[in-house]
């Protein structure tokens, strides 16, 4: 197995890219290839005293920024880390991508460089977001933000094929996030999705309110990338302010702070529950390959994590049963 | 100041709405008029031990239900204790109208019974939501799904006008929900109303990342009607698991017991401080008088706060300032 990951993407790159990848090395069969500057990566893991070993680096003179205009991944910057790494990804050098670098150029770039599987009208972006008892994929989470209803129904069948396949749900519930729970609400995309996907080859539920989902009304949850976004970022933010309300009141007095002491792991669990670092990156589904987009304030342990997710979704072929499905639903369809 | 109340409107109808009604009328100096069924009403008050002083009742036969199609209240719901009151509104046999009931037929009601003010394209539902440092006022929060540019420009007026002499923020920041921050960003609607937005008269901020939302990023957050409609459901159901997840840390042990009872308290306060009966009612903005939209679950303390809410709107002249400030913009623009 070999994880193509780009060096430059993030925030934190590259020391947390370096760090991430060393412990996946360390913790995983697979070879991991680097894609960024070798002198500087190099230089720098000297200097953090990280091995390179089982590593090693594809050569890219430069980096994309993250407020490049998407399409600059294929012109001006097409010589940089991640059109590096997408290029051998679509080369066969490598079986899986991961980068913590700009979503639309990663969108653009997976989508031209690495291509679509067979019938997949648009990729999208899954992100895995913790919920009451578990967790749902969210999708598109940015991809697209208009999107056509037939869109709708194909992203219902990637993330139904991801739960089922990388986290082991059954028959994966398929909710069409939406205002009301009738079949004749919302726009007319929700409307026009709700009449396509219920003929679908999964499990469709019918439509979600947005306020089941974070409370586990579905397994996958199905939206343009505008709403994915805006429920992604709303999400963050009010977990952002629950605990800093928290522990605004856990630090207001000596009792409050004793009794902070005694429900401190108990906290820390539920923390770790709702952050990001800890269930890795999201994906650019309906692409050839799996190109997993980490999330742009990755640290090591989200690298770690993004490279778990690559290698799981090769050993689980979730490309192929996406390819098999929707050819079938092609067939049906004739 | 003569309040209407729809008495049969809202999952506790009539009961929360008579408490909620006896409560307003013992602390304001105001009239209270009970749109329903005056016998069952007058039954259910004697049965709750509740006076009707400063009361009054004004005869309305039927009820419209939740699941009814918003334009019945126009035809077969037209003699419902919510249309009877819009129409005594419209009719100037009082100042304000308060409805737990449908918000669908409420905006078709207040729209058609009610009218528009001068200029006001459509009008929106705004809802005061709780957020770091205070609260900010969300609309459209589900009146409109499909909206124009120039809508969501007049949305951000209302909003303003209503911080700004309702909860005294001296210049509200006036936002754009959207996907990024620069002008380029989000679907055509939001590219185009940035557009108009930055050449009106409030103090416009540019967009603000979903994220930033509930962080207290502005004090009135604009968009269209479906993702207003998703960022409020999002957030009640988040606000849910949260407080449930807290709670179960606490249920878990004896010494967590003994620790939550430590800052038993200070959580009740953080949990008011979220509880959408203790900021009261939703608005419909852009309508020739103040309609207020409590939510259908509201409890008597929540009918309280909505009647406190449209003293507040009279009093305060919030009609008399939007359709000045509208016409100065419509006569700048001429």
């Amino acid at each position: 197995m070999r994880v193509i990951v780009d060096a430059y993407g993030g925030d934190n790159a590259p020391e947390a890219v370096l760090q991430g990848c060393r412990m996946a090395a360390d913790r995983w069969k697979c070879e991991i290839i680097l894609t960024g500057d070798g002198e500087k990566l190099r230089e720098k893991a000297a200097e953090l005293g990280i091995s390179l070993e089982g590593m090693r680096i594809a050569e890219a003179p430069d980096v994309i920024p993250m407020d490049a205009e998407p399409t600059a991944i294929m012109k001006q910057y097409k010589d940089c880390s991640m059109a590096r790494g997408l290029q051998m990804l679509a080369d066969g050098e490598g079986e899986a991508f991961v980068s913590a670098g700009s979503t639309g150029a990663l969108v653009v770039g997976g989508t031209l460089i690495v291509k679509r599987i067979k019938g997949v009208k648009r990729p999208a972006i899954g992100t895995v977001v913790p919920c009451r008892n578990g967790c749902f994929m969210l999708l598109d989470s940015g991809a697209n933000h208009d999107c056509r209803p037939e869109m709708l129904r194909q992203f219902g069948l990637m993330g139904s094929v991801y739960m089922k396949r990388i986290l082991g749900v059954p028959s994966p519930r398929v909710g069409l996030v939406n205002i009301g729970a009738e079949e004749t609400k919302g726009t007319e995309l929700q409307v026009e999705a709700y009449g396509l996907m219920k003929e679908a080859s999964y499990n469709f539920i019918g439509n979600v309110e947005a306020r089941e989902v974070p409370l586990g009304g579905c397994d996958v949850a199905v939206c343009d990338g505008f709403t994915g976004n805006i429920i992604l970022k709303v999400t963050e933010g009010l977990a952002k302010l629950f605990m800093s309300e928290i522990k605004a009141i856990f630090m207001k007095s000596l009792p409050n702070k004793l009794a902070a002491a005694v429900v401190k792991k108990d906290l820390g669990a539920f923390k770790k529950k709702f952050d990001s670092a800890e269930y890795g990156g999201a994906l650019l589904l309906g692409t050839k390959k799996p190109v997993i987009k980490a999330h742009g304030s990755s640290d090591a342990k989200a690298f770690y994590n993004a490279i778990r997710q690559a290698i799981s979704c090769c050993e689980n072929n979730i490309i192929g049963e996406m390819e098999s499905q929707l050819a079938a639903e092609t067939a049906e369809k004739e």
